[in-house]
């Protein structure tokens, strides 16, 4: 199990997100309160989207804890981006190794998730046999997470995320069930391709994990009035992350299970989430 | 802050002590009980003595945690050893890198340390330049308790174990006043030359970390003639370690505050200790 | 490409044959002479039997250069083994992560390979289909020398060596050319369970690298008899190495193209190698 | 011995100087031609300063070869800077860690260094004994080099660089002599506040290893009419390194022995170098 945040708006240094906040993402790798684990310090990445290279969102992993990082602490006090993505490991058993790291990237998309397939190990070859074969030389990993992420690209990801996704979660279901694995999928996702962010809630069992994303900026600003922050941003950045970070008081709300939300220019949207198998 | 342990005692795969008791240092490395934190995952090390080099222990120390390391995993599970030191690291703020891993090492010698000199970082160069010059150029990281081995090996670790240490913190507790620190030290340390072992506990306030030893393995298997390991391991079989391991009854004792005790083939002893200047 | 040796004979010191040769393996990690390429510092591993536990051999793998690594260098300053294989890695464009790095182990099965599968990123998919369901999951990097390694596994490596790594070389020919690839193979490996050490030198082109056994323990003793390691080793005691170490005229023979040879207690052999593709 | 390159000028994708190039920097860790050695895999660094934070610059060092590191090549197809510092470390002795990568910083200033002090083990207590005490704990490694920078600090690098190179040249050379080396320095180096970049040639025996400067870029327009990159920097782009990159005839002098050269908004300069001991 993990944790992640996905920030979409204003271009802030990495810095203001990532360590600045009270219980911050970083501080989560030592103490995460609503996480299986309250460790998760089997790696990290951070990938954000740069105005200089509009080809690919730039990708820093490493194997060790966040917390002790200092390549990580010297990207987030020196870069800044309208939307990154930061994950932090906790692995569920599979390898630590950088491959293994959140973000996964692919063009322009970037993918990152807390969660597992129950009995991965078992269902490894079966699910990766569904992967696209023009695909299958690029995964680079061992994850149950970046078979997801080649399952969904071989779905249609990057023409139709959320129905993509859909087939991906239904067929990871099917196949695990195939596998007399009850509850095959707990997940928490993000996809973006640098304009538009996707976060998933769903799981099996109908229990999964945390997610949450953040109040309207303009009614923060109402309820907070003195928080420079608040003054700095548009009205459209957005966050959303697998536990809070701060302690602003009507700063979060839960994403609802089986369901995803939309964050993307011009108004950000709340839907049902049902798998699809394919 | 850390946790470590030292064995002495009947040769055994160190996977037996280090992986497999309940509560095992490994598991402490996720979920220390008693320590400052609970988390320990800020590089390990250990040091074992080996049959075939009667020179020098061998040493592996790595920077990751040690609850994911496969190279421990490893060595765990195919070196044996009569005496062995492991230790898990919780920097106080010095860098995580291998140099910085204990235990550290000189020629036949080894040392470890749980606890922390107070204001380290202002009298750092006051007390670095204590350690005799012939010395000084050996020191291969930047910490503190590099800093306490290398003065204790100045003042006469080799030679007379407990004067030295007495008068490392000797000195580390008047240089620390000096520079107004009220309690500079804080301490539970190891040290071996491969025969005898070494722990001391103490604190400048008297408010040390926990230490323990285990109990006289003929006590213990009259309490428990079922546990069939007790049955392998000699009599002057000992551990020392900084919260107990397993869940046997009646295994651990705690060193008492300032004192130090000694583990030797013949007899061991618990003695008082006092920091003595230089 | 990579560069390799295999030791089989008197327990030695691991240092004496990795470290002390003039031209030793880890002096070929910065200046291979008979390479592909002059330096292999992508991963290194080392993997031995010890007495301690007789069920799997111990690996000490690590993705940074052989030559500064200094636990390599403490595991061979302190283990001694009978029966040993070492590695050095230049990556031919997978990834450099421990999941990488020879040996590859299964059970008590140690493998190892310089050499390259052409156009693995095309046949990947429909070579690791191949290999048996049952050991897909333990998969754990992404090279083309452990999918040849999984293969031998699925084609009976544990009961027949040198027919399984013929089907193996086989079937990576057919399936090769079925991609266009008009000399698919490229391979001088090592394969031991323990006890006996199979070694192989093919390559579809007629075109291998190099490889080299020692001569018999008597002759050289005969040829050299000053030189005292000679007399402490016994005369079965042999060395498969991709390229020659030290300097001792008379002591190293290269193995023919297309041809294996075994080593084992009570004589060796060296015999032709014809792949059998299935 | 390393190899290093200072970029000043037009901001430029880091990609284009790094790894761009034939013979690029990152070539020249796995095959420097002018090196001691041909090899450079122990460890790198990039620095750049960003518009993002104008305090300090960026750091991305770490302890493996540059060749192979993922994190590295993703900065450099993502990070734009009008002046940036790249080194890659041949260890001559000290350990392979990220505290003793350069660059080495401190505040905005950054500095790095191809060459060593001769019998640094020997002097090491003394010279770093002559390092400001306010500067002494801030010392993060064990290098000659992050000494040499330290003692420069001390003398005032970021009032007068040129003074301050000199009396810690001077004093390096003054402490050898006293313990008896004939030649104790070999350095070319390079230090920078983020506006100018001051480049030191210079060596005891008079044998300095190489360093390089561009041509102007004026003068190189001409002589290439052809070359897109040429027409796209400002005349006032200059690098500075160990041995040149690229294959344009006539981009590159060699800095005399015993100089230093300036580069800075308004015109650049060449001087000669002359040690004053303190």
């Amino acid at each position: 199990m993990c944790r992640w945040l996905a920030y979409s708006g204003t271009p802030l240094l990495l810095d203001t997100i990532l360590y600045k906040p009270v219980h911050s993402l970083i501080d989560q790798s030592l103490h995460s309160r609503l996480g299986v684990v309250t460790t998760n310090g089997d790696g990290f990445g951070v990938g954000w989207y740069a105005p200089e290279n509009t080809d690919t969102p730039a990708l820093l992993r490493d194997v060790g804890p966040a917390w002790s990082n200092r390549n990580l602490r010297e990207i987030a006090d020196h870069v800044t981006s309208p939307l990154f993505f930061a994950h932090i490991r906790a692995s569920s058993g599979t390898t630590v190794q950088q491959s293994n790291c959140h973000p996964f990237r692919h063009g322009r998309w970037m993918f990152m998730h807390n969660g597992a397939i129950a009995g991965f190990h078992l269902m490894r070859r079966d699910l990766t046999l569904l992967v696209d074969p023009a695909l299958y030389a690029d995964i680079g990993g061992t994850t149950d997470s970046e078979t997801m992420f080649y399952l969904a690209l071989t779905f249609g990801l990057e023409q139709d995320p959320p129905a993509a996704v859909a087939r991906m979660a239904g067929t990871v279901e099917r196949v695990g069930r195939e596998h007399g694995v009850r509850y095959p999928l707990q997940m928490t996702l993000a996809v973006t391709d640098g304009a538009r962010v996707w976060a998933f809630r769903y799981s099996s069992q109908g229990d999964s994990g945390s997610l949450f994303y953040s109040s309207r900026v303009e009614t923060l600003r109402r309820l907070h009035p003195d928080v420079a922050f608040l003054r700095d941003v548009s009205d459209q950045t957005r966050l959303i992350v697998s536990e809070p970070l701060g302690d602003l008081p009507g700063a979060w709300h839960e994403v609802p299970e089986s369901s995803y939300g939309i964050v993307e220019p011009g108004g950000d949207d709340m839907r049902s989430f049902t798998p699809e198998p394919v």
